[in-house]
Order: C-alpha cells, then sequence, then structure tokens
C-alpha cells in the first residue's frame, strides 16, 4: 500500500474564511491511482511551522502534497519554507522564467513579483500550470501544488499518472432510511463476517427523515460485491429499501 | 492566546467521500470567543492513531476538539480510543441514558447499540446534544462533538460561551480585481508598515475576471481599519474599485 499526507497551508482555512475542497479532491484523485490518503494536516502561514510539519511528514508517507502558499505575496511562504526544510536554497529557474513569458510578454508585465513565484528549491523540478503559468514544484516525495482549487486541480490532474500506486481503493455505497441504531447490531456481524472490507456507517438527515449510507470499501470488487449483498439483504430484512448510491 | 486545535476523525474525509464542514464552522465560532484555530489534524478511524494524536494535540493547545466517530455502529470508536487516551475506562453514563430515555421512550427503542453511545470516558463530563439527545463529551481540555455538521454545531454553540477566550480575532476584508502580483509590491509595503495586523491575500476568478481579497486580521478595531484605510488607497491608485467584503 502507497500511503499520502497533505498539509493545507492557509491561515483563512484556520480562521474559516475559506471552505476547503482540496482535500476532498486529492482523496478522491489519489484513490483513483492506487495511493491511499491517510492523514492530513491544516497549518498556519508560519516558515517554521511549515517546515517541521513537511519534514514529519514526508518521513512517514510515501507521498505528501501540499496546497496554497505559492503566490506572488508577502504571506507566500511556501517555497521559502520547503528549502528551509531540505537545507537547499531558493533559486530562480529558468524554466519557470520560459513559462511565465509565454503569459507575460513584456518586461513590464514580468515582474519582479511574478518572477519570485519562479524561485524554487534547488534541485526540485516543476509541475506544469496550464492555467496561470506559475509553477508548482516537486522534490524528492514532496509536491507543492497552488491552493485555488481550479489551478490545484490541473496541477494535480497533470501529474497524478505519474504517481506509483498499489491496487485501487474500490468503493460501493448503499444507502437507507433506517436510523444507524437499529441496524448496528447486524452491521457489526456483517463486518465480522467481512473482514478484508471496510465497512462504514455514515448517517444523515434527508427530507427530514434518518438514514445511513453504508459503504464498503476494499482493493476488490468481488469482495465489495459479497459485502453489499448481505448489506442488502440486511436493509430488506429490515422493511426498508436498498438505495444504490 | 488561548490555542485550539481540532481532530477531524473519519476515513470517509480522507477517501474524499465526504466533504468536511466542521472545521470552517468551528474555526469561525472559536474566534468569536477568542479562541484561535492554529491546527487541525484529519485522521482515520484507527484507535491507536485517535489516542496517539489526541495526546499530542491536546498537550501543545489549550483546547482540543475532535468530530465524528461517536454513533452506535462498530465503526465509531472514537470515546473508546479517547478513553485509552487519558489511561481511564468507558463507562455507562447515568445522565446520558437519562437524556435518551426522553427520545426512546420503551425499552425496546433504547436497545444496545443506542446505549453504546452512553458509554464515556471516565471522569468526562456530557457535552448536551439537542437534535438527536445521544451527548458528546468533555474530558479535562478535549471536547468530543458528533460528526454530523447539524449536530455538532448544535453541541458546539451549546458550550462556546463556557471557552475562556482572549480578545477575539476582528477581521475586514476588501476585494478588487486587480491580480495579486501587480498589488504584491505595495501590499507588502502596507504589511511592513502595519506590523501587528495580519494581512492575508487571497486570489480569486469569479465571472472569468481575476481578482484579490485582502483580509485584515487583528483583535484592534481601529489598527485595522488603518490597514484598510492604507488597502483602499491602494486599489484607488491602481485604478480599481475596493469592494467592501
Amino acid at each position: 500500500m502507497k500511503t499520502a499526507c497533505v498539509i493545507l497551508i492557509g491561515n483563512d482555512i484556520l480562521s474559516g474564511r475559506t471552505q476547503d475542497t482540496n482535500l476532498t479532491y486529492l482523496g478522491q484523485g489519489l484513490n483513483e491511482v492506487g495511493v491511499r490518503l491517510i492523514s492530513a494536516r491544516v497549518i498556519p502561514d508560519v516558515t517554521e511551522v511549515i517546515a517541521d510539519t513537511v519534514n514529519e511528514c514526508r518521513a512517514t508517507h510515501d507521498y505528501l502534497f501540499t496546497t496554497g502558499g505559492i503566490g506572488p505575496t508577502h504571506d507566500d511562504i511556501t517555497a521559502d519554507a520547503i528549502a528551509k526544510a531540505f537545507g537547499v536554497e531558493l533559486v530562480r529557474d529558468p524554466g519557470a522564467v520560459a513559462a511565465l513569458r509565454t503569459h507575460y510578454t513584456s518586461d513590464d508585465d514580468l515582474n519582479e513579483q511574478r518572477l519570485k513565484m519562479c524561485d524554487i528549491p534547488q534541485g526540485a523540478e516543476l509541475i506544469h500550470n496550464p492555467i496561470s503559468k506559475a509553477p508548482g514544484f516537486c522534490i524528492e516525495n514532496v509536491y507543492v501544488l497552488a491552493g485555488v482549487p481550479v489551478i490545484m486541480q490541473a496541477m494535480f490532474d497533470g501529474l497524478k499518472d505519474n504517481l506509483v500506486g498499489g491496487e485501487p481503493m474500490l468503493s460501493r455505497s448503499i444507502a437507507c432510511y433506517i436510523g444507524e441504531s437499529l441496524l448496528a447490531a447486524r452491521l457489526g456481524e456483517i463486518q465480522a463476517a467481512h473482514s478484508s472490507v471496510e465497512i462504514g456507517s455514515y448517517p444523515f438527515i434527508r427530507d427530514g427523515k434518518l438514514g445511513a449510507s453504508l459503504v464498503m470499501r476494499s482493493t476488490d470488487a468481488a469482495t465489495n460485491d459479497a459485502a453489499a449483498d448481505a448489506i442488502r439483504e440486511m436493509i430488506l430484512s429490515l422493511g426498508a429499501e436498498p438505495i444504490e448510491e
């Protein structure tokens, strides 16, 4: 199993100003290539915190992704923090400057602030940004992505097929309008009988009615299907309709 | 300054199945009572990971909040993990049973799975759940809340005025349709001249137009206002309109 960690960098996420959506996107996308997102952090725009957290998390996961803090303003300190984490210098990357030149043709447009986005840690490789050209970068197993979702997504989509994963995690979900308490005992038995499937129960309230989504996850479709059969049978025997999700 | 950490517990968040919104709600609510959310974790439903992460984070923050994993099903292991973290037993709380009895009047309804939600770590105090009655709990500086947003919010709203905070963080935000690169230099100067305000720049694309929200945060309204005046002036001098947010 290949594992990943995501670090969301940004005071705005912690203050509640910005609702993050990058974690969900990365969790789904990593699943598709057989990499399992097993932990995430949200940290503030503080150089030492970023550097320390990156060093801790890159040592304990196969892949580490960061989002946020690679723009041109004073609060964009991720590249600097990553350089410190690796003990290397920031260097202006000619490839990054060339990429920005395709976007900003005059020297006036390609000002010092924009050029700051071409400074990456020594030894890092660029991650292509098809939207606004200012690149992300990868150094060892650390992938440094933008925070703006549309840019982050484009960067990740461009690199994800190069990640070396294991078998993709397959999931199935069956919902029903039965409260969790009424299916908990039988569901526990089903989990025990299908121990190679991870079965999750997620309660919801829809149109004022209480229900639960029962999610099966494993790397084997037949294994998931067998658990799904048992869950469908349980729902029917409790007098409700199984709803495939 | 009083600090807080949030731990979001749930495989479903890491797999990308569930888009979390609890972090944003807690970040905003904690701000209102002068507690600063300075870090967050997202971790899977694994007892040892929950216990270790809780012990690490409760030691390094004034307050720790967890969300998720306190329902009746086999994958709801948060109470057990917190008991392990504190080295205490789980005990069936008479107050929690009484609360559930107001909701479920017959013994058939108050089945063993529902009663499982009344098992809390020895020494913990209940957190009231006005929605579905099954309580959260608080032990020392750790507040254990539900994962379902409407229940989590009700639990937090009921307890937040009892938190001892410092001065609330005040924020102002001014947006403009200017790309960050064109205001980065002047904005850096404004940040340097107003060092007691934390100024963040958050780029956006709205209706296909590039812009940025400039957010000022400090505990003093006049300090924020002074920075806001400088930012408004900068935007006007660059030929755009300041938009109060």
